[in-house]
């Protein structure tokens, strides 16, 4: 792919300051970017200045001028969206082609979409609703009464179990699991009793899923993943959760049960949070947070338990400070034995 | 579904308070429960006294009778037992029917048991004995020389290795893996040299394992996971691990090689347990402890390393107190001053 | 299999005290070996003196003559590795034999090399490249451009999205995903843009990758597991991680984007490691640590945040005695209140 600097300019609404019919074909890191790449600079403090000199890109992307920046220079409001773009311009994405594989097996009470593309080896069941436009990979199992809204994807070896509801523009990356059964269990003796898990999923539009997500069916109504929330790999979300939208759920983050998500909360990575607590919204939970009762909102947490970040911080230098403290303490008894002598 | 309140009562050996011929057709939670639903009341406590005039459910089932509640209620001993009943019967489970897919690829040394329903593209491989009444998934794979008992299920996708030996009515979610190798490795040099892993794997008769989750082969022997152990999902179980009856695993659980886990043991999310420990009947470890040596039998702990809880509350509140503590230093180190001064 | 104890003193380029004629026919370990069993002492103090009576086995393998015990013995340097050879000796590995199951669709467009074995129900995609003596057990998937070196091993239900480079002899078990989109948005307003993901991921010679793993492709360039590395179950690998050789990277461990592992570092169980940070080589990371920025290199860390381990024990043994600490502070303070009414 070759473009000229005027088009790109104009494909991501910059300023475009040096010649515009100069070519770029490829976008590369600062450091490896060559005649004929485009790079950025996502902040400028990035940058130290001997660095300014050593930039071998045919164009630079960043967020305002930069003087000791010789080489053509396109500025922009956000240059992170501006590379999202340009990726996806230099690198289109090719998803297969519409068409249902031969062997894909799809129950004759499934009703699909137009502009449909069902891999090799799909198995789809009963009353399902596939929307048009959607794209599932090969060795994808679709229980049955399952609906995928319009553009979802569904990548290779995803496994979706009875009664789940998908929106549109969905993304499930390969082994995640939708609408395994909650972990629910009564003890009566020493027995663990299973308690039937007969709700739903429900995943609104524009989610992400990634790879090896598990997400339960709620016992009873729905477990749902609000709109444009993004779930990272790995991660473990109980059954009758309800997340918010637009959250950021990070790797291996494990939720439990029946917890309430609000929107525009972030969980980093291998934070857990016990069941029926809520995170109120634009909450930031740091990683490996351990979250035991209701927090938010518009809050950093941080620490198990998790407390308000900046309070951790403190703690965390004082229990590095611990062999001082210990120190002092015992001068502080020494000289209290000497003035008790005096 | 609908049901008289004495066909319920009877079903569920509860004492009904109310007219006998009015209807129900679902469960609903309490607050969401209205004309023609059943709710229930686990513990009286849950109730405050202004909620109990807001029911509008047509029948409470609890485990006594509240006088200020109005409509129909059934005493039971045990309601979330009754709760569990009742969702079976009101939402019966519907197993895809016995019957062979004419895609499954089943060698012909397999012994294939009565009334099995074996989905499309699974595969099973030679010496394999399938037990009676067992249901199998699309697109599960099952190795060499595995046996699964009777009215036992596996979901999609699931993968189980060679020498695997599955106990009756075990259910196991999609995405998991019973059989890969244990991690284990010599080095010789600055190069890991791979120990084989040779043994098996032993899930024995009413064992629930979740989604995603891994299960290890014994390098020799067999890992176990004892009878009526519930695992939920996420979980890692390295090799030669043994554990015991009637445990509960919860989602995101590390246990390392060669870990024994006696009967009843309850472990909570993102616990990781150290190599070659026991943990000792009725332990309940708490989520995101780190147990590194023998603790139990019947306590409680957590905190990194694992502590006795109450001993970890202790730990913990002083950690929050530390700021104060260091403040209480400082004061000190003052007045020692001041009185040295004197 | 049974064999002499001179031929597998042969074999394990060991010394043999006994009778060279005398046959054994399986490895046990020292508790359970009896008669026509060999086993294994690895570490002479592992050996109560009292427990050198008791072995009932026809042969012991250990790393230096111990004289209370009177049935043959074989000397050798490295026990461990006698015992990873002879388990392999007396248990061959049986992979399935050269072949292509004709379910498996393979593009056109794909190389398959000599003696490669592909299961039933594997779908390869265009422009792939297997090498000699692969092996692709059944249901798993392979992408557009993949390269899978010569001998590797590839288990079942297995996800190998487009653009992945697979060295040789590597390992990959079942339920593992190589390529998924590394997790990048851009906010803008409150709904995150997806940042295209558009490298690709390269497993070097010699890796192994446990079950369940997720390892994501990067934005741009390369995500690198390096030569001989070994990953455990369910470990995830963000985006444009670069890890190098022979490192240890054990179950549940989180490697977020962008990270650089050297050579020879061991991450221990559940451990974290945060964004862009390095870990310089010889490191060895303790279970469930954070590490949070640059460390190493040739230094054992442990903690939340990674400190030295020394360090670190050091904190945790003032931790466990901050109760005695805080009692300290109250006597000083009733002392110090004595003193100045003095």
């Amino acid at each position: 792919m070759i473009k000229t600097l005027d088009e790109i300019a104009k494909f991501i609404n910059g300023q475009l300051i040096g010649d515009k019919n100069i070519f770029v074909s490829q976008i590369s890191p600062i450091k490896k970017a060559k005649e004929g790449d485009i790079t950025f600079i996502f902040d400028k403090r990035e940058l130290k200045k001997n660095q300014a000199n050593q930039i071998d890109a045919t164009c630079v992307v960043l967020p305002e001028d930069i003087e000791t920046i010789f080489c053509p220079k396109i500025i922009v409001e956000n240059p992170k969206l501006a590379f999202a773009r340009l990726l996806e311009l230099f690198n289109p994405t090719t998803l297969p082609p519409p068409g249902i594989h031969p062997t894909a097996i799809i129950s004759k009470d499934a009703k699909i979409g137009k502009d449909v593309s069902i891999g090799a080896y799909v198995v789809i069941g009963d009353e399902v609703e596939i929307g048009d436009g959607v794209v599932i990979y090969p060795l994808t199992n679709i229980g049955h009464k399952v609906m995928v809204g319009n553009e979802s994807i569904l990548h290779s070896n995803v496994t979706i179990y009875d009664k789940v509801k998908i929106g549109k523009r969905v993304i499930i990356h390969s082994q995640t699991v939708i609408g395994s059964d909650g972990f629910g269990y009564i003890k009566t003796g020493s027995v663990h009793y299973k308690i039937p898990q007969k709700g739903e999923v429900v995943i609104e539009d524009d989610v992400e899923i990634g790879a090896g997500v598990t997400i339960d069916r709620a016992t009873l109504g729905a477990t749902v993943i609000g709109q444009g929330t993004k779930i990272d790999n790995l991660v473990h979300i109980g059954h009758n959760v309800k997340i918010g939208k637009n959250c950021i759920i990070v790797a291996q983050v494990g939720i439990s049960g029946s917890v309430t998500i609000e929107d525009n909360v972030t969980i980093a990575g291998q934070a857990g949070v016990s069941d029926h607590v809520t995170i109120k919204e634009n909450t930031i939970v740091a990683a490996q947070t351990g979250v035991m009762k209701d927090i938010g909102p518009n809050l950093i947490v941080s620490g198990l338990p998790a407390r308000p970040h900046q309070e951790e911080m403190k703690i965390k230098a004082l229990i590095q400070k611990l062999p001082l403290l210990a120190e002092k303490i015992k001068v502080l008894e020494k000289k209290a034995a000497e003035l008790e002598n005096r």
